[in-house]
């Protein structure tokens, strides 16, 4: 039996397409017949080696509005709730992102994950600190202490800077990002569909 | 009769999206049954604005790449002929958008503007110098010389001076961008669809 083909999704509890995505993908995939490998990382290093201190969306006033806007409608096409705008935003994401890194191929990181965006996206609640962490650990039955604990150990901040080096090295510059078996690389919630369709082998014509 | 919803159209010739939007446009706006108003204008001062010196695609590197391969991938699906990218990247789109903004309104606007998309991202050549753009429209039956003359009078420098300062003003920071008569502003080739049925009235759930 053929291998079933893989797409990896590269995300990052501070990027508000990257909750767009995550909230669709478990569909659209099993539709497309295609398997995805949640791969949680930082954007923060990215976007530092590209000259940016904070997100683009505030860096450039006029693209954060419209971005926000173009959230609400989004979300409100995909049926989610009202969009919150966490406050700050971005959220510092480093005790999440360390917390999935850490649950990388559990069962719970995907629950885990879309429960931090939804936290931040519709819940309109901080994810930043220790505490929030652990209370949504803790609401999908895990030892919330425990877990952020054992994510804050040395070995599993290497874990993450690995990943970090890992998406740099593979081209990526924003999230979501999605990344065939080929490497072939899709940037934002707006490109799952064509990326899922290239990972089940069904390429534009005359394309490789 | 009611009156037919409008859609207008901001598009840049420097702009490898605005080229996707331009040859698909015509016919998703028939099948919305909503009418298309072209507005060429320079992103130049847009992007200075916000301390660009050139397309964001050169200053990020992983971006652009990752731009080029997905124009191609895009372009595909469309149905077009290879990319081809333009060189130097971005062309110095300001003889031909001067040439567009003259013939706003005019029925060679929208041709004209098509030959120019396509003599840059298809045919690989210049559209930089007075003698592209005259080639382009002597090639639609026109006087390239005579009108490039007149695109180049104070009043038409005006013209397109007030389009870029309109642009600002309602809220454009890059392209291409659609605006809906009440002024709701979508950005990018992918936002098409989305704009269109906004523009015929069909709005997300629970939005306004």
């Amino acid at each position: 039996m053929a291998r079933q083909p893989t797409l990896e999704f590269w995300y990052e509890f501070a990027s508000a397409y990257s909750y767009l995505a995550a909230s669709r993908i478990e569909a659209a995939a099993q539709e497309a017949g295609v398997a995805v490998r949640w791969r949680p990382f930082l954007l923060g290093p990215l976007f530092a080696s590209q000259g940016w201190t904070t997100s683009p969306f505030n860096l450039y006033p006029a693209k954060g509005r419209n971005m926000w806007r173009d959230m609400e409608r989004c979300a409100a096409s995909q049926g989610l709730p009202p969009v919150t705008k966490p406050d700050p935003f971005p959220q510092n994401s480093l005790n999440a992102v360390r917390v999935a890194v850490y649950g990388q191929d559990q069962d719970w990181l995907v629950p885990f994950s879309k429960a931090v965006f939804a936290t931040s996206y519709a819940g309109g609640k901080s994810i930043a600190e220790p505490a929030a962490v652990i209370a949504i650990l803790d609401s999908l039955g895990l030892d919330g202490t425990q877990v952020l604990k054992a994510a804050a150990l040395d070995a599993n901040k290497t874990k993450l800077r690995v990943a970090i080096e890992e998406a740099r090295s593979r081209g990526i510059y924003g999230a979501p990002t999605f990344l065939a078996d080929d490497g072939e690389l899709f940037w934002g919630n707006d490109r799952l569909e064509q990326a899922l369709a290239w990972a089940a082998g069904d390429r534009p014509p005359g394309l490789r």
